[in-house]
């Protein structure tokens, strides 16, 4: 980051360090802040975890995470070193009253209670309120202390409340930072600068001009090792609840009054709270679900969901199109389709605004209708379709183009992991783009009566080849309304 | 072109063949469309001037026109000699009843009145009426001769009416073509499909949304060897009164009702019509003339207008920048800003969109605002500024880009010479792109005021250094306004 702002030492301690997240993501996104001075010599970074690991065997774990996480180009071996000394371990069960908590009380006691301390919880959510109570109990909740809580916060309403309720019970709202990474890539919080900084698309932005509006988080890869959590999980949980809506809520909110974080979330909120209830029929007509099959890749197999679970049957969906309606002056009859799946044709995360066409036309054939396209991920960038005239044929010929912007080689800059910029916020103790309590509760309230309606057998189990772009349903779902999904746009 | 059209084979007869024009532009022009396979073996290309050349004297100056006028890729010398074979010439005083007319009347006696025949003057406008009576008395006037009138249509109201009189005796208004090879560029003609064919432009295209709008032609080249010429036009009449005028009809029209030649040229005539007449207040404030004066390129010095043309003084400008009102519903209140001139900094045409800032920011500094910029020479494209969010920084930086496209690297072609299409067009009787009588006249009707008031002395003529963007006048009749010409523009 080119003006890299200075931080003070803090503790950083993670709950769960010995998991996935810890070496692939949290551990690299430190260390790319402690390659941009951001690390102070005086932080430190304590794993913690039931494993009885000590310090060395816990630095060999990141040493190794982030020699195979870090771009080879950043891979200084003398900064990881140094890097790798601020990193500790202790053995301990957060949400055991009676682990072994002496090691942290140790560790922590030292400051004089005004260093930031940061708890990142990377557990399973249901431990949430105990990691709390103990870390209440234990005394190691000071005035500085703010709390990370990764994704999924619940699996229902009722368990989402029971997290914010107990969580809430020891520490202020404004010190929760619940993280979804998605507000954390680049290109999701550049749909506020391109809505609210660029008066021509905000006075696009609404039902008189937009047509439709699809918001895509497509994977290439199955669950892989996550399975035994993806099937107790599914797509609507995993990825809709919190990154789709929150997406949703980017790009359909009013202009908030200032980018003050309670501003931004009472707009996001307004949103939530708009989505139009999910009745049984709404559920039976404008949701699908489905579930990868075995599939080819270069004439290889590809094993399909059940496979890779090692079972004989599941209910659990993969993937799943949503068309959504946002009951707004705004947004009233514009609808907008969700999709996200695994084992998709390509790996991508996009919103595609589709505006009206004019139900008039100059030319002998109907324009093409404008539509503008945010690349959240690969290839950050926008795009406008337009037409224009066909430089080749006659005085009414017209031809489809876009103009177009990728970021990265425009900017010549690395595009950081999202979690780079969300843990320092969290340091810095900014919570823009961290979701609220209330934030979570309303995104639930929306999704578990689909939830509910699937379980009374109203949307049956799509099937759909891995590899592709889901069912055949989520075209149907889209052809109902006349629409087309991006990829199978002219 | 990829889908040429046929023509039946025509007689091309050009007045003024030994004029630079028809050697630098009409046989080059015709050549690219013989290449096309448009220009029959029975075409004839007949040269008429005063010298006494014959045909083989007349190839030899096409055959080094096509040499040096040509890319040279498309320089087929097979080809060439094939087309120039097409090539005659006659030697005739177009203007004089008493001229040896039998050569033409032989040539051009052979066809039973329905070969199409296509007579292009290229001579002084003042000859037009002449030749075209002369042409009728001579019985050469058929029911499928068009007329090409090259431009200056006159040099004020009274000499085009004049024109428009004499020719209209002898030719129905849809047989005469007065040609503005302005409206033979490409991008000129996509203003078209961008603003009729995209609806979010056209949604845009109003003084709710538009600030200003800047016209530019500005050229690198002095006078040369048209000095003559030129010291008795200038650049309003020379450039602002066809050229410029007939973008500024393309930017500001109305939708026309269909892409028929008159629903358009209605549509530009209104906007002609409603150029908010000069008063001498308006002239003082609101016209800039310039006259360029000694220069330095590379250290070499270039001469200054009185220099290329060897006199001692001369009242004549080589550069204006102009305020234009139009006084429409759609238009009201927003500037059009009209400059060309000789010597400039750099060779382009293109047309400057600057969209209204929003009076609100959400964002520490104030967004600039959005501009789409149509480049109509050279790189025809179109970009449109944005703002995003500046990937390097805090969550409320913003940084100015712009999505763009390249026309001819991206549609992988070469752009035809604004002629090519011009010449055919007459051809095939297609007036769209030509300009209609009550057009020429409604122009000369808004800029005639304007002579006037500068030979009144209204408006000093400023002067500007070569190679540079004209006179700082020019700066300020927009700073007056709070705004900025392109270059200035961050």
């Amino acid at each position: 980051m080119e003006q890299p702002q200075t931080y003070p030492p803090f503790d950083f301690i993670i709950f769960g360090a010995t998991g996935d997240l810890t070496i692939r993501k949290l551990i690299p996104a430190l260390f790319y802040r402690y390659l941009d001075k951001q690390i102070p010599a005086e932080t430190r970074i304590i794993g913690a975890a039931r494993s009885a690991l000590n310090d060395n065997d816990f630095r060999e774990r990141a040493r190794a995470g982030l020699n195979q996480f870090v771009q080879e180009s950043d891979r200084d071996q003398e900064k990881i070193e140094a890097f790798i000394q601020q990193v500790h371990y202790v053995s301990l069960d957060g949400a055991n009253a009676n682990s072994n908590w002496s090691d942290l009380q140790n560790l922590l006691n030292g400051d004089k209670g005004n260093k930031i301390r940061i708890f990142y919880f990377a557990t399973a959510p249901r431990l949430y309120g105990d990691i709390c109570d103990n870390l209440s109990d234990k005394g190691l909740l000071t005035e500085t202390t703010r709390v990370v809580l990764e994704k999924p916060i619940g699996t229902s309403l009722e368990t989402a409340q029971e997290i914010n309720r107990r969580v809430g019970k020891h520490l202020p709202e404004n010190h929760i930072f619940r993280i979804d990474h998605y507000l954390g890539k680049e290109t999701v919080q550049n749909i506020i600068a391109l809505r609210f900084a660029n008066p021509v698309f905000e006075r696009l932005w609404n039902s008189d001009s937009i047509d439709y509006i699809q918001i895509t988080a497509a994977e290439t890869v199955g669950v892989g090792s996550r399975g035994g959590y993806y099937d107790g999980a599914g797509a609507l949980r995993d990825m809709v609840q919190n990154h789709l809506l929150q997406v949703l809520c980017m790009v359909a909110m009013d202009p908030p009054i200032s980018l003050n974080a309670d501003d931004l979330r009472n707009e996001k909120l307004k949103v939530l709270r708009s989505l139009k209830p999910m009745t049984d029929e709404d559920i039976r007509t404008n949701t699908v679900r489905g579930q990868y099959q075995e599939g080819n890749k270069n004439g290889e197999k590809i094993p399909s969901y059940l496979e890779d679970l090692k079972k004989d049957s599941s209910d659990t969906e993969t993937f799943i199109a949503i068309k959504a309606q946002i009951n707004t002056a705004r947004w009233s009859g514009v609808p907008f389709y969700l999709r996200t799946g695994k084992r998709m044709a390509e790996k991508t995360s996009e919103i595609v605004i589709q505006f009206k066409s004019s139900t008039w036309s100059l030319f002998p054939t109907s324009p093409e209708p404008n539509r503008l396209h945010i690349r959240i991920q690969p290839d950050e960038g926008v795009s406008l379709s337009l037409q224009v005239k066909d430089p080749s044929k006659s005085h009414t010929s017209l031809r489809s183009t876009f103009i177009d912007i990728d970021f990265s080689p425009t900017f010549h800059i690395r595009y950081p992991d999202s979690y780079e910029g969300l843990l320092m916020d969290a340091v810095r103790g900014d919570p823009l783009l961290f979701i609220r309590c209330d934030e979570v509760e309303a995104a639930w309230r929306w999704i578990e009566p689909i939830l509910n309606g699937w379980s009374k057998g109203l949307t049956p189990m799509a099937k759909y080849k891995s590899g592709t772009w889901g069912p055949n349903e989520a075209t149907e779902l889209l052809a109902k309304d006349g629409h087309l999904w991006h990829e199978d746009m002219p």
